[in-house]
């Protein structure tokens, strides 16, 4: 267990755009005045937290000047038109380099927008920063970033500084990108509410490389996180062959679950006792509503779904590593020093991988995911960890000792789902020993839009369980 | 009708690598001698062909020395080692620009490998030369290349200088790429064998836009077709997501078929009398071996999928004009002036599209898939015409005068296969008032080998049929 942090989640300030925005439409308040605003907090929680990469100042200021002058005169463009965001350094943006992280793309500036980034300028936002990811979205930390609710711990990663500027209320949302947990495992350890939807429901753009990753939203609201990630979607579309994001325009009305299914999977086994038992109380109080839950036991599919995401880590892993061994190959042919150790390895080790090795694996996410098909039927959702306890301390490698396997985390309660391509909602529903633990709900692929609805109704219903 | 070309099935020459093998093994050949004999014929023909936009002689010569001594000592890297090939100018490759056809992308030179061109290095291939295609691979010529057989012909599109310099017999093979008809319609217009594999089977490496374009090869044999194929997926592996190409290592053994139906497509209505005569008269031949061919009206799963391809290349042109949307407005900011009208054109309906309408393509897409997979219990392939006729007069637009619509070929014979994400071989089977009119193959999707088989069969057991 490491020292306390400070989350309380009864006087834990998010910052929120969606209840901004009468005020716009009425002309007591503009989006230029709200981004000065933000710049405010961003100024005295920047210079400890150091989610940010860049900043385009000049840029923001111009764009949320447009966006007030459209809300004065024509109404705005979107439900976001004038929402200040962060884009993980992954995405390229034409105003700001993309460095991924990454030693090799020091000074890397290619003048384009990312699909999404694109979507966002078209429906008004303004594109304030770029935010700190692991290096190319892997595991190591690829900046200064700590930990809003204890400086000596990760923030998760990759999506480090999205998941840490919301936990810090800096911004109202950000953009991540997940291929094993790195959309909702940072945004648990931050306290974020994220969306990592469906498989291909949001262009990835140039970021084409794997079968298994997706652009989400963290933000401080389930409104911004749901309007931001629809309002990309309607413009940018999903990704190439997929049906992409389903959804009103609106932020889907709470529902309430019938039926629920735990899913405990590798996590379970390495969970705290104290995370663990906030969760039970949690699984009470769902009880006490009404809610039925089904458990391991309960219900073979259920167990047969438990099964089939064992390992989900290595299938996720093997899968990724593959599927990028080659570009990997060419940047450190390119650039030798320009990746890390703890990369290297993981190319080393998906460079003794067969064509066969790979087939395997996809046929283990294939399976799971008819066995995730089969309990659709009899539930509503499937609730579990979004990270196995509070983030852990990182304070960097030793030199001269062995490194950490995972300095941003353990992304075991994330790589089933994202194996499985089905649509999560985190929310912060833990506080354990002063810091943030998320709890999910996953659904079927194309359910984005009911798991945002259940975990509204969630949010409303319960409150967040202290564990001290 | 063209004025007459030079095509003459009796005598043409093709260049092929297989049977030189033998020879390197016994140590009275190499392969850098093979390598100055393609380069004797390349500089007789390029000259008039012109078929490639960039060439590594020092590179070639020296990798081809390099194989040279492997066959010396230890032996060859593959049964490709060795091999003199050309790639076409979309994939990146680390010692030859990458220009695409395009103006905007003149000078481009990233010096990375595309994952095809990797694997082809690792198993001993000589890389010599980048080849013209249409820009951006679409279907405005993007080079001076011309037909092999009718300098006033195209020699189709997009992967126009891959199919000329087959049909020339300056190369045993060259790479090409297809989305609707890139590589089987200038193979067919061209004389060449060559494959369009299963939709993934093939690692496309940073060509991922789209989710129907693959790696394909062109040859003036099908063992250099098939062996190039498979020594690049065994190396690469297939696209991400999806389990590869399929295969052994020797071409697949001639394998005769039972049953075979007769595609007629929406390109029957546009196909010249005279193609059809011939393509009658390759099926009265086909039946004499006892082969049955099964047609419209014959089985009601046949009439389905004649239906199920109806607007084929409507669904083609949709889903990639909306998958490639963003990435060509990106390149128009940066470009106004890069790219041609008609690339504009094609932008301008893809941006008035709507997710929705989208959808509704990728849906049409997956009912004809259905409805392909439900001939696969009676029949052992499809057959039909691989481009509607001989490569039709293209002289260059006329300034003033509105512009071709299909300068390089019409692709309507090709986009069935490629919204089926099927496997298809094409063989220079008709010869048509002296132009080459390919006849294809198309089977099941991950049966590219035993469609290899049953192409290897139909070229040694029918000759081809020639119509004056």
């Amino acid at each position: 267990m490491t020292e306390r942090g400070s989350y309380d989640p009864e006087t834990h300030q998010v910052m929120t755009f969606h209840d901004a925005v009468p005020a716009f439409l009425d002309g007591t308040d503009t989006p230029r005045a709200y981004l000065e605003r933000c710049l405010e907090v961003i100024a005295d929680k920047e210079p400890a937290i150091q989610a940010f990469v860049s900043t385009n100042l000049d840029g923001a200021r111009k764009a949320a000047d447009a966006s007030s002058a459209r809300y004065k005169s024509g109404g705005p463009l979107s439900g976001i038109d004038g929402l200040p965001i962060g884009v993980k350094d992954l995405l390229e943006t034409k105003d700001m380099p993309t460095q991924m992280g990454c030693d090799a793309f020091i000074g890397n500036f290619p003048k384009r927008d990312n699909a999404a980034v694109w979507a966002l300028r078209e429906a008004g936002a303004v594109v304030l920063c770029k935010t700190v990811t692991a290096e190319l979205g892997g595991s190591t930390p690829g900046g200064p970033t700590v930990n809003p609710f204890n400086a000596d711990c990760t923030p998760g990663g990759s999506s480090s500084g999205s998941g840490a500027a919301i936990g810090a209320g800096m911004l109202p949302a950000a953009i991540g990108t997940q291929v094993g947990g790195s959309i909702i495992r940072p945004a648990a350890y931050c306290a974020n509410i994220a969306l990592k939807p469906t498989q291909g429901g949001i262009n990835r753009g140039e970021r084409q490389a794997t079968s298994m990753s997706t652009h989400g939203v963290h933000a401080g609201s389930i409104e911004d996180m749901w309007r931001t990630a629809i309002e990309i979607a309607k413009r940018a579309g999903g990704d190439r062959g997929c049906l992409g994001l389903f959804g009103p325009d609106a932020p889907p009305a709470a529902y309430k679950p019938e039926r629920l299914i735990v899913l405990e999977g590798d996590g379970w086994a390495v969970t705290d006792d104290s995370s663990k038992s906030g969760f039970e109380t949690l699984l009470e109080k769902l009880c006490a509503t009404g809610v039925e839950i089904l458990r391991r036991g309960d219900h073979p599919y259920v167990d047969a779904l438990e099964r089939s995401v064992e390992g989900a880590g290595e299938v996720c892993g093997s899968i990724t590593g593959w599927e990028n061994r080659w570009a990997q190959r060419n940047m450190v042919n390119e650039h030798p020093n320009g990746i890390s150790e703890r990369l290297k390895l993981r190319l080393a080790k998906a460079e003794a991988m067969t064509p066969d090795d790979y087939r395997a694996m996809l046929q283990r996410r294939e399976a799971a995911q008819r066995c995730h098909e089969s309990v659709a039927p009899f539930a509503d959702a499937v609730i579990g960890f979004s990270c196995p306890g509070p983030a852990p301390l990182w304070l960097g490698d030793i030199p001269g000792e062995p490194q950490a396997p995972r300095p941003t985390g353990d992304a075991i309660c994330n790589t089933p789902s994202s194996m499985l391509f089905a649509p999560v909602v985190t929310m912060p529903l833990l506080a354990v020993n002063g810091m943030p633990v998320g709890v999910q709900v996953m659904g079927q692929q194309h359910s984005d839009a009911r798991m945002t609805a259940i975990a509204r109704w969630i949010l409303e219903t319960l409150t967040p369980v202290v564990v001290n």
